[in-house]
């Protein structure tokens, strides 16, 4: 460990485990770590979870760091240090995380929301290292996003910018969990999606996905669904570019808006690779505006596991 | 006019005519000209008017000024100087605007397309002069938009930001002349919202629009539909009820986007006024996420005529 590295922690607080890395300045994970988050002990519990696991890092590197980085569900305001309702985190309301674990360890404390943190992630790790513009978009559970504008962060009024997931693509079509109508997410979230497909499965009864899952409606995933469509089965395949289509309809109104037309996706869904990539390419391209039409570009995310724990240690080395 | 005061000149160009002001720092119009801007003489001629008119106003006032603001429609590079394919404008493709009439007038020209300098206008002269991020919306033909974030214009990579009005809310919509489906603006447009009023009057021949338009349907208008309404037609206030609607709709994707959620309202059809933006801001605060509700806005433009000559001036005091 040459004195010239430079080290940060990177904490990425999950619903079940919250994981802690020492990573390098060049993104390389010298330590890890993980320790259950115990959501329901309210937020005391859960910092102190954090701080005996940054300690437990800390003293199996004994490396110098410039600080600590921290990706959070949640509405965080990266400048008070503040997280707001984390869902999946009980009793939170709104906790000042920065000063309690800066104070703990007297470094500085970078906080994000955990899209934001990815984006960075990519900014300095990752696929968007070389392009100064970008939406990073996570393809899981939810649709989170994050918005990389000349190299920094765009962050809004208050820290709540980004949120990709609830862009409306139909202002009648189905509720999502925001309590809007018609939202991406509402339509590309990992259970909409699942519930969708189960409901059109019907329909298709020749569908190779129906034996690949044992006719068993439960175990719908999109690795199931991928893994038909790579097998040439019609019904997945059009899952896919059904969605990248959709997915496409929602990027073309943030691409007019911020005029930037990179995307970098990750998250399981993303998983589907070339043929939603094509898709969301297509549909894109066709409703952006023609100035924007030569410009799209649909890449994948570099950091796949770890991207938590990266991308958080990224706020780090990315500064304010 | 005391030696303090700071003096601009505000170019608007039109497709008819070009208007151009001179403006004191405190939004005053001391004196203006109008000059033809004769569109299908390619641009040549149409900049041979624009000085034309410049050297009017300079000439009719003889005050010292700081620089020479122009708003204009089409993709601008405003670092560039460039206009590319201004609607209206025939055979410009790309044309270097600032440096032409830099170099006549030996003075800084700052350059913006026409919804920008709007939004510009309003954050140094009218409703924007208190509130450090807002989105400008004009409601005319075309909806058109302009982003403040915190006092400064946000223009993308490339100075295409700002589309407002192509935001889908309904992915599989009728088709916007931008080519795509669904965007606000094929809805909220002037000639988009007449003709739908044109197709749907016929279910409603009891209304009170019928008889202000003497039953001649070409004289359907955002002013008649208004003067109807206020007069408690009731077909003619769902109307402007569903417009706001829609509106909201698209303004929820754009704040959860941009954390923005000030919006001020000009153009046309925003003469609509109070019954409209009682309907933008109930469906805009129904659909944006939670921690935006509380701070929905939604005020009118201060600047009504002459609008397009205070905002190309105000692009001189705002500077880059």
């Amino acid at each position: 460990m040459s004195a010239r590295t430079k080290y940060a922690v990177g904490v990425d607080i999950g619903g079940s485990n919250i994981k802690i890395g020492m990573v390098s300045q060049g993104g390389k994970i010298i330590y890890k770590h993980s320790i259950k988050t115990e959501p329901g002990e309210g937020p005391q519990k859960v910092i102190e979870n954090i701080n005996t696991g940054i300690h437990a890092v800390l003293n199996n590197t004994k490396v110098h760091i410039d600080g600590i980085g921290i990706g959070c569900p949640g509405t965080v305001d990266p400048e008070k240090g503040t997280v707001e309702n984390p869902p999946n985190l009980h009793g939170w309301r709104k906790v000042n995380l920065s000063r309690t674990i800066s104070m703990e360890f007297e470094k500085d404390v970078f906080l994000e929301n955990d899209a934001n943190a990815a984006a960075v992630g990519e900014l300095i790790f990752g696929n968007g290292k070389k392009i100064n513009s970008f939406i990073l978009v996570t393809l899981g559970t939810g649709v989170g996003g994050g918005i990389v504008i000349n190299r920094k962060l765009y962050r809004g009024e208050f820290g709540a910018a980004g949120e990709v997931g609830h862009i409306t693509i139909n202002y009648n079509g189905p509720q999502c969990k925001c309590g809007s109508y018609g939202c991406i997410e509402a339509y590309a979230g990992n259970q909409y999606l699942k519930e969708r497909v189960r409901n059109e499965l019907k329909n298709h009864p020749n569908s190779l996905l129906l034996k690949l899952i044992g006719y068993d409606f439960s175990l719908i995933s999109p690795r199931k669904i991928q893994e038909a469509a790579d097998k040439g089965d019609e019904f997945a395949n059009f899952v896919i570019v059904d969605l990248g289509t959709k997915l496409g309809a929602a990027f073309a109104s943030l691409s007019n808006v911020l005029d930037v037309s990179t995307y970098i996706i990750g998250g399981g869904v993303a998983g589907f690779g070339k043929p939603l990539f094509d898709s969301i390419k297509k549909s894109l391209t066709s409703r952006v505006m023609a100035p924007l039409k030569p410009r799209v570009k649909i890449l994948s995310a570099k950091l796949k596991n770890d991207a938590g724990v990266k991308g958080a240690s990224a706020l780090v080395f990315h500064g304010y």
